[in-house]
């Protein structure tokens, strides 16, 4: 596991590189604002959680493990939010390849922690470093800056899906088959998952965005950058909802096109063999060898037969054609 | 991007145009009443928005881009509202085409932001134009005269989809093929779209409209007003609602005209090779070689041969006549 | 438009008509019990509703038009209600003939509004007038006489609808067929409208029969009168959902009915085909002109052939017998 | 109409039978409970009802008729509430027979009001009768032996819908036909109803239970039996839920079952059809009437075509084995 | 019927064994933590638990009986709780063996009562035995010792579901069959049941977890720990809902592969029919018995008649492949 630490003192222009050793002393001053970041921790960083921190067993236990969902608890001096992260690769990915991040709030403080590389910490880690101001506004606006870049990166899995579920109702409408049915259920594992995610995800957001007195760790004046990360969350959750409808539809489609192609089927199956079973029993009735048949010795009993036989077919192939069997 | 500013002093008779240069000073007269409607803003407009209105980085972050969904927030001095108007000429879209509207309704001032040009705007300004008494009623009074035609311009759209949604049922019971499949699934997209526009414009309009103390921004007296467009998305929710249930119903429907279209060609097949395979076996029993076969050689042999097969095909006739397939 | 107004002094013993005129005065004394009844009013009304009793314009634009759904508004010193009655001739109907009923009350005053004669109000006028110490108990009670009757005259339509529905379930039982598809889809399309005025009302009543401070303008002992109206409601909301549901099992009982008689069809033509055709192979064999066929020559070939074929549909129709499709 | 009164005073061991004259002088003695059973009362108890109770008119109203649903109301010094009992019988009924239980709970009386006999109400009577003390615990606890009974009643029926839908459920995979969807829409018919019930029951008993300040006519150390009687609806409700969705599901296994057995006919048809129609044909090739056709002089040209006929019967068999058809 | 006790005075370094003759003392002592565990309890310790422990009437009857659903009751001076466990042996069972476990939470006692052995109660009374300093955590962290494991052995059950679907899944791609029905009927069955389970029992730790007033027996620092099993149970329920659509789901794709085979065994039929009908028509022209039949002189006619047959073949058979039929 890696920890690094990034710590502002008011008498600093810029946030600079600490390390654990100094940590306590940095959590002391109540001016000084610090970030450890913790990628893949494990039992030996109980020291820092427990014994530095001194968070609640219970958060600790959390953090070690996977978090079902994501979720916020309130604790005395710091809160304990679970956020899901799309993970980097999840365009080429089957599944939805998500990772949790940890994130612990305090007033001076903010602890993130994930066992998989998250683009949005990384992405505010490179920020906070280039532009000291955007730490100076609080380490609940650092974590708003990564919670901001972990909700836009939805989005654009929200468009693909979007794409995907299109494309799904063009091939059902044009080539019905099994396979369709695999990649429909494939599409409802996907959309059940997210709006797991997504609902709980929504959530968090939203209380960390309202004007509670729970939420007082987070100043008034951030609390309006949540409310942007929460939108795109009402979003993702309102899609959900629409392609879960969709897919449950486009179901009911396939079915249509296959009783389409059944009805298909059926009607050639019908055309061919009532015109043939008519022609094939007056052949038959010709060649049965009763010695009293006057009709086989007319001289033009052949042909009369084929005129039978012909106005026959003639006869319900109009049918058909009045009923639009054709 | 194009920006014009009406501003009426309690002085003046009539709203007067302004420019951006004097809107400083016309904010800063709290009995000064300003509309500023901006189209198309972008970045150049930064400079208005945070230096001279000082609204939230959020909502000017928000206002230069699409919001997914209509929206109000509340902040210190302002409200900053997100409606969706539909754009003029979506009757001959396919699609809902929707445009946001930004609204930042302060006590003396009202801004609204959109890229398109927008129907109700433009008919507020007309009309505060003509009769400058509509906006000594007040800022909100003037966002109501918005709201209102915004509102009402969905209803004719309701009616649109109602009568879509006739002519689909009415094709499903006449003449059911793929083609209508394709229908039913763009009306569930765009009835689905239009939900989630809706819930959302009425949550809008509901707060705006109650009496709580949030919204102390809209005088008491205008707040009747917003009710009156929130009962518009009262009913577009409403009807919404029964016409996604009305075209899930209308894909059962057609399923089940499908399959009555497949007994009725089932029947039809059912009957001719019911009729003609036995008649065929007769005509094949006498067709046989054997040198022994009475039969043959009577003298009324083949017309008692046309006989049994005459009295086969009636009574299989009678028997379907009676079980009414015919 | 006719308008009829009924006053009732403390010092009369029952109310007497009154005329537009004396309004103004009649209303200035809180003692005095006013009732307004006012038929198709329009326009040249705007007189008695914006001058006299001073309602709000948003109110007086309301009731000059159609309500999309039954609500109730709060205003200083009078409440703002929607009905939706059921009309006269409702039975003869294919639709849901509903009319407005716009009812402003106040604490000395009621006035109704409606566009068609509403058999609720008439009855309540006719009531009021053969009972003075009805119109006594105040105009809170007297709207309840009209609720009353309104929401009674729903319940015969819930149990219309029940025969409705069980007349279907038991045709589509007994002959199912695409004539009871688009009986189907009608009754829909009315449990939706009922729907949403049952589901406005009821939430209308409930607010007018609680308990609440905003509605202290109805007395507490004539709120359980209200609760009354309330639980008709009650029983019509539970009744329409129930019925929706079983509207849609019996689509799907529909859609069994139609398989189960598909394999009663496929059963036929597979036994006669089954039969059949191995019979007509049998006959074709001994068609065939092969110069060395000793059976052709042997005494009772043909009889043999007759007893081959024989067995042959004999086994078919046992084996049938025995898979239950006979 | 029978009414029969149990009055104890504090000063007797048990309670004793009184009068409808000795009514008065009971309820005006705080100290003494009352607890009066009403047997199919009609228009002449009113005089009770109103004169000697002083019961709003409504909730007489109410007495008199029969309520759609269960409910509670909360009036000056004594609650209204309505039950619905499962009445005797029911387990060789086909509908669900319910009967209503008015009770009129007051602090030192309680009115119990019905128009069929209702088993719980019989049980508590006697109970009372013969346990004094049981009674004295007040009339709240009266109600709650009622209750408890009348609660408790409902799980056998619970059970035997649980057995009803397990046997429904083994008739679909066994032997699916059309009267299973009689016996399928008369359970949903049932669940439905029940549902209603069960719902509002459940409410009224979870107000009764809980320990809200409008309850105060029941003593806390009280509310916990009503608890009691509020989780067996919880059970009720619960169960109710299961066996929709589950009788919903066996409405698809139907469809199902009945796709399954018409892919068994076709399967049938089409092996019959795919092996005797080549073998048809070959005969009627050597069934023709050329004169030139060699292998009809052959002298094994006969055996030849038997051949040619079993290895097309053989290789059609084959196919279908393999395709797993047989 | 076993009990056992477990005592921790403030003197004492360990919990000691106790009997029930020294419960009286124990309990007397507020500084002492006592845990009694009942095995199998029965009317015999309703002394115990009424005269002893004092608790509530309905709590005893509750306990000495089998309780529909997990619930939470507060009661003067305890909690009383009913957990549902998954009961050891669930791997291997069909249904889903859950047991009650009766929890009597007070300041300085718990009680926990079963009538089957719960691992998670023996789990915790070995930790506790091995720990003293957990007991002495007080009684509600004990509750949580065994919340935790209860709740945590429902994953591996959620993880035993997800397979089963999973599998259930691919069989219906493969290999669609009859006995698939009767898997998902039973998958219904036992995530309807769970989700009864796990909905109350999510709500019960919910409040058990939350900083309620009604909860105050639950010290503030153990809440959290509840708040850990709550998160179990969110988990049960979200994944409960996501199976319970899949499994829906895979209903409808049983059909759509049901259709499938039929559409394919239906394909198979109507190419078989259509090349051969007219192909045995041909047949049977020649085997007509006319006298004047030109062609059958021919010297090359019959294989001329073949010619015809093939090239009809053929064309059909072209036919087919274009339309992908083959
Ligand atoms: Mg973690
Ligand atoms: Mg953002
Ligand atoms: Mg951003
Ligand atoms: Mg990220
Ligand atoms: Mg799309
Ligand atoms: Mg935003
Ligand atoms: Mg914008
Ligand atoms: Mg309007
Ligand atoms: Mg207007
Ligand atoms: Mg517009
Ligand atoms: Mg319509
Ligand atoms: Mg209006
Ligand atoms: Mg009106
Ligand atoms: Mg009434
Ligand atoms: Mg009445
Ligand atoms: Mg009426
Ligand atoms: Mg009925
Ligand atoms: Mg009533
Ligand atoms: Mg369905
Ligand atoms: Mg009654
Ligand atoms: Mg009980
Ligand atoms: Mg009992
Ligand atoms: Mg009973
Ligand atoms: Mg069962
Ligand atoms: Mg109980
Ligand atoms: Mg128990
Ligand atoms: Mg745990
Ligand atoms: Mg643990
Ligand atoms: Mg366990
Ligand atoms: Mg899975
Ligand atoms: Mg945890």
């Amino acid at each position: 596991m890696t920890t690094r630490i990034l710590a502002l003192r008011t008498t600093d222009s810029a946030p600079v590189d600490a390390t654990i050793d100094e940590l306590p002393a940095l959590l002391a001053d109540p001016t000084t604002l610090v970030w450890v970041d913790m990628l893949d921790c494990g039992e030996s960083d109980r020291r820092i959680l427990e014994g530095i921190f001194k968070f609640h067993p219970m958060v600790v236990e959390d953090m070690l493990a996977d978090a079902p969902t994501p979720k916020l608890e309130r604790f005395d001096g710091y809160l304990y939010i679970v956020f899901h992260a799309l993970l980097t690769g999840w365009e080429k990915s089957h599944e939805l390849p998500i990772g949790d991040l940890d994130v612990m709030l305090g007033r001076n403080f903010l602890l993130t922690s994930h066992s998989k590389l998250i683009a949005s910490v990384e992405n505010a880690w490179t920020q906070v470093r280039k532009k000291p101001e955007l730490m100076r506004k609080g380490t609940a606006y650092v974590a708003y800056l990564i919670a901001d870049v972990l909700s836009e990166r939805y989005l654009p899995l929200m468009e693909k899906l979007d794409h995907e579920i299109d494309a799904l109702e063009t091939s059902i409408m044009k080539d019905p088959g099994p396979h369709l049915l695999q990649q429909i259920m494939d599409l409802k594992h996907k959309l059940q998952r997210l709006r797991r995610v997504g609902l709980h995800q929504r959530e968090v957001l939203n209380r960390l965005s309202r004007g509670d007195r729970e939420m007082e760790i987070i100043p008034e004046d951030v609390r309006p950058f949540f409310r942007d990360a929460y939108d795109n969350f009402v979003r993702v959750v309102d899609l959900n909802d629409s392609f879960r409808d969709i897919v449950s539809s486009s179901m009911e489609v396939y079915l249509s096109m296959q009783g389409h192609k059944l009805n298909e089927i059926m009607k050639v199956l019908t055309l061919i063999s009532t015109i043939m079973l008519p022609l094939t029993f007056i052949a038959g009735v010709y060649g049965m060898n009763f010695e009293n048949m006057p009709e086989l010795h007319m001289r033009w009993g052949y042909y009369g037969a084929w005129t039978a036989m012909l106005v026959t077919a003639v006869g319900f192939f109009t049918y058909f054609k009045r009923k639009k069997w054709l």
